[in-house]
């Protein structure tokens, strides 16, 4: 999905939401149970559900990879069931050295075909440039994080910056706009125009709305340029508002709900 | 497997090689490719030829995430047919907010029973804690890795130390030796001494000789403390010693020169 296609779909539905596929075993409602693939149904039942109101879908990847093979063939199949007008993020977190790295990239844009994949930086230029290589796919390298362990390195200074700052200004170099977007959490939204101010093309993939506590509000007022630039995520927030057998239609409440307020910021 | 385990294995083989299993489809000998599970029949050949001059296995799972569903269950089986006295690493480079790092801890120690996984360190302690919260197992935190992008970041400057130094000294207080190792890159040879005195206590998990350059000599004799303290990683020297039906003896051969390079070391 080019950069154009995904500002139009914005545009269109108004809503830069991302609804957060992190299907636990243990939270998803039990009826479910008794489905040949529990976690495969509750996201199939949640993307038909809340479509309309998201432009995208993220598969937290070790929500799977912690059920092994059945795990991963859910992630498979989720993968492929998100209809492709709508853009696919693997919450992967990878990095290694430039061989290995390249094999992540494979294994996520061209044996799953995922639009996008989150890396971490710490190792550097050659660990996020095998993923860059694929020009008409989406690197999403860490910045600065929702937790608060983003306070031990990232928030700490680096010569005369701070360390996401270096890693927001260097990364940008490795790739365009056109390709690499940044993760940026919700939670620091005191960040958010310092953010902006280096990085002015770049998306971020906003995580920590909702059960982190993060203002939609306040980073959507900070952060928007005017390609929009944003794409919110909400995970638990959206598919475990109910633990019952409405759980989905309560799952487009909520999409529904963050939608509203989106098109209001738009 | 506890310190004490693989302390007194490596006195009693006099080795500390880990052998890693980067297993590659397109770089096996060609006559495996007619198996059911050429990955997999690979590495059981591997295992049975070297397991007397290595202590453990190294698993990079980029290379069995490559090949979707083949691969995590090429991975798990070679997970289960690694030898119980052997430490089985899962080289993972995961690492991401506390509730999903716990998911990944659970896929890599309980649902495949790896005795430790590599995490990256960018986002803090509560993206490492959930690892080390299995006291049994081992996690192993980056700290300055072989490649060149090491310069990008780790090695830049943080405060009045490098950022590598930052990390190594903040980890190092987020558990104790007996479940928390570094990854030091076998190239970073002139750090070693250096690495040493911030974390004397700590065992290295050290890739980089062989393929990548590093002088096995050098960070032996800068790097070993009284318990060793050092696992040293050998992938493409010793797995692709030979491209043809001899492989396994090659393999063999390779990994008894790195042991008996070690026992001069002990």
């Amino acid at each position: 999905m080019t950069r154009q296609q995904l500002v139009e779909q914005i545009r269109n539905k108004q809503t830069y939401l991302i609804v957060g596929l992190d299907t636990d075993i243990t939270k998803i409602p039990k009826h479910l149970l008794t489905k040949t693939d529990p976690i495969f149904e509750f996201n199939k039942q949640i993307i038909d559900a809340t479509k309309d109101y998201c432009v995208g879908y993220k598969i937290n990847t070790a929500f799977y990879e912690a059920l092994g093979i059945p795990g991963w063939e859910a992630m498979e199949k989720t993968a492929a069931y998100i209809p492709a007008t709508h853009f696919r993020i693997a919450d992967a977190k990878r990095g290694d050295i430039g061989n290995t790295s390249s094999q992540y990239a494979k294994a996520f844009f061209e044996t799953l075909q995922f639009d996008a994949i989150t890396v971490a930086p710490y190792m550097g230029a050659d660990s996020v440039l095998p993923f860059l290589e694929y020009k008409d796919k989406w690197t999403i390298v860490l910045g600065l994080t929702s937790n608060t362990g983003a306070r031990d390195f990232e928030l700490q200074k680096a010569g005369d910056e701070l360390l996401y700052e270096k890693v927001l200004r260097t990364a940008a170099q490795w790739g365009t706009a056109d390709q690499l977007m940044f993760v940026v959490g919700a939670t620091q939204a005191s960040e958010f125009a310092n953010i902006r101010s280096i990085t002015p093309n770049n998306f971020y993939l906003v995580p920590g709305v909702g059960a982190q506590g993060g203002s939609l509000k306040e980073i959507s007022e900070k952060a928007m340029n005017k390609e929009v630039g944003l794409l919110v995520n909400a995970s638990r927030a959206v598919i475990y508002a109910s633990g019952e057998e409405d759980f989905a239609v309560k799952a487009m409440l909520i999409a529904k709900e963050y939608q509203q307020e989106m098109a209001g910021y738009l």
